[in-house]
């Protein structure tokens, strides 16, 4: 079986990093077609040797298509998706639009791929800090039910877009030079600095990247106790996400179950050299499926052993996006 | 009264900013010495408009030398600071040497002034992440007592050393332009990227940086049951660090308590502004004497409304070091 399928936002950050994904993965494709907004229309994007011609996003995009990737803005998925579902196809949506809808499944692969088979033609892939923390978290979940996770990360400005990996080295090159440079999607100065993720605040004072975190970690793991306050914080890295993660367990739990269970974890890598030092990075993890692990100890500092502490790095736009887009689309 | 004072280190990160401390607070000097390896022996610093000349440490250079304020590496204040004390000198030990000996005060100002008396010579300044927590959680302490802080920071390269930053600037510079770049001080790849602090790992997986953090400041508090499940790590900042706390109370609190508190602590600023999402951030701590604090919010998943969750940021070479030793020495 091969697909008829449309990239919704194929000029982004993540929608170049699906091209890249489904030629690697040589997904069944039987028509690849490139969408995006007007302004990047007649743009050429290379796939398997060939030049693609982007073509405008409109209504009529979706005529006998069969999967959607979609990844060009919550807004453009509220608005496309259904018309796309409409005219028969499977969305699988990158954007926050659907991600809470109860009626969508909100999948990782390596944690509910059951969930997929309830779609009514829309997936939702979680947001990529929730993500790379739910695929070496769950198998320790299974093992140990966790009651609660201090989470605090070290996120690359590709999460905001292709555009600030342009705006992180410009304004960098700019420091380093002295001269002035014009942040153009960056909020916060970027160069050899480190800030809060600017998403809107809540009331309660924690950041919608927080909240995603939380809810979405809920939904997906079926585990509506689980407790996530996360500080969710950019760093000046270019892509890949770094999390420091905090575990409480429901029962003890000791760094060899934890080394023993990530050992044959699917999508995750140990990476925990203590002599040497080593320990994940973001570098290491750019380009990279795994997710990587390392740091694991035990928190003494929680009675009765049930305390681990962990630091993971992953890449924010291959499986915090695009790749965990497209396992789905190999399970359907 | 006025001292005679000595700078061991004076060439380095920690020693130059010793300088423009002194100067900027207008410290009380009868003279000035600038002791440094036969390395940096005979060079110039700049010193309230005049040219002081680096001088060779060696055993005699102490002689009639009233105060001492040391950052030259722990070896270096374990073989002087003894001489110096011997001449009848004051030692104010900025590294790791004397921090955990009983016998030797640690002290940041802020928190345990009355400890300074307590001295036998030597005065301990503490570790510079240490330090910056400290400030503002000590006040939030002595309302609430604190039984557990969860904490993970994003620690700037100046704490490996002034040739750091510039490490960090080229190897920078050489990412940008696509160049390979042999690191000369930072083991780890530092452009655009995060690592562990790379301190000896102790068998239980802590590092010596994550190990400081508890020891140090249940000495500093005076609070030996006090808990920190700490994670250090590094990131491509020149100066200051940043910190991501979150803190079990004893009993409950709330933001708006928290705020009360840290309105009125020394050597605090409020960074808080939730409509801008403006935070504290390592870029606007730099050259700052107070520490930074924001990002304030309720735990909600620790029962009892006990919870807070903070992000910090804190001049590393400032109040994490120089300024903190000078306080000390203001105090005597």
């Amino acid at each position: 079986m091969a697909w008829k399928t449309a990239i919704m936002g194929a000029t982004g950050a993540v929608g170049t990093e699906f091209l890249t994904i489904l030629e690697q993965r040589n997904f069944p494709l039987a028509s690849l077609k490139l969408l995006a907004s007007s302004r990047s229309a007649g743009r050429k994007l290379n796939f398997k040797g060939e030049q693609l011609v982007v073509e405008e996003l409109t209504e009529k995009s979706f005529k006998g298509v069969e999967l959607v990737l979609a990844s060009a803005g919550g807004s453009i998925s509220k608005k496309y998706a259904p018309i796309a579902v409409a005219e028969g196809a499977v969305v699988v949506d990158n954007t926050s639009a659907y991600r809470m809808d109860p009626a969508v499944p909100l999948v990782v692969p390596e944690v509910n791929p059951q969930d997929i088979q309830l779609h009514k033609g829309i997936i939702a892939n979680p947001n990529c800090s929730t993500i790379i923390m739910n695929v070496p978290v769950w198998p320790l979940h299974q093992a140990n039910p966790i009651r609660r996770i201090v989470m605090s990360t070290y996120q690359a400005v590709s999460g905001i877009g292709a555009a600030a990996m342009a705006d992180l080295a410009e304004a960098t090159r700019a420091a380093l030079e002295g001269r002035e440079y014009q942040q153009k999607v960056i909020k916060f100065p970027a160069a050899f600095n480190v800030w809060s993720h600017d998403s809107g605040i809540a009331e309660d004072g924690y950041n919608v990247e927080e909240q995603k975190a939380l809810n979405e970690t809920r939904k997906i793991f079926h585990c509506p106790s689980l407790r996530i306050p996360a500080t969710c914080i950019r760093v000046p890295v270019m892509r890949a996400h770094s999390e420091s993660i905090n575990i409480e367990f429901t029962n003890p739990m000791t760094p060899a179950q934890v080394r023993a269970i990530l050992g044959k974890a699917p999508g995750v890598k140990i990476v925990d050299d203590r002599a040497r030092n080593y320990f994940p990075m973001p570098r290491d993890a750019t380009g990279q499926d795994d997710v990587l692990v390392g740091r694991i100890r035990q928190d003494v500092s929680q009675d009765g052993g049930r305390g681990i502490d962990l630091f993971i790095a992953g890449d924010q736009i291959r499986k915090g996006a695009a790749l965990n887009a497209v396992q789905i689309a190999e399970l359907l």
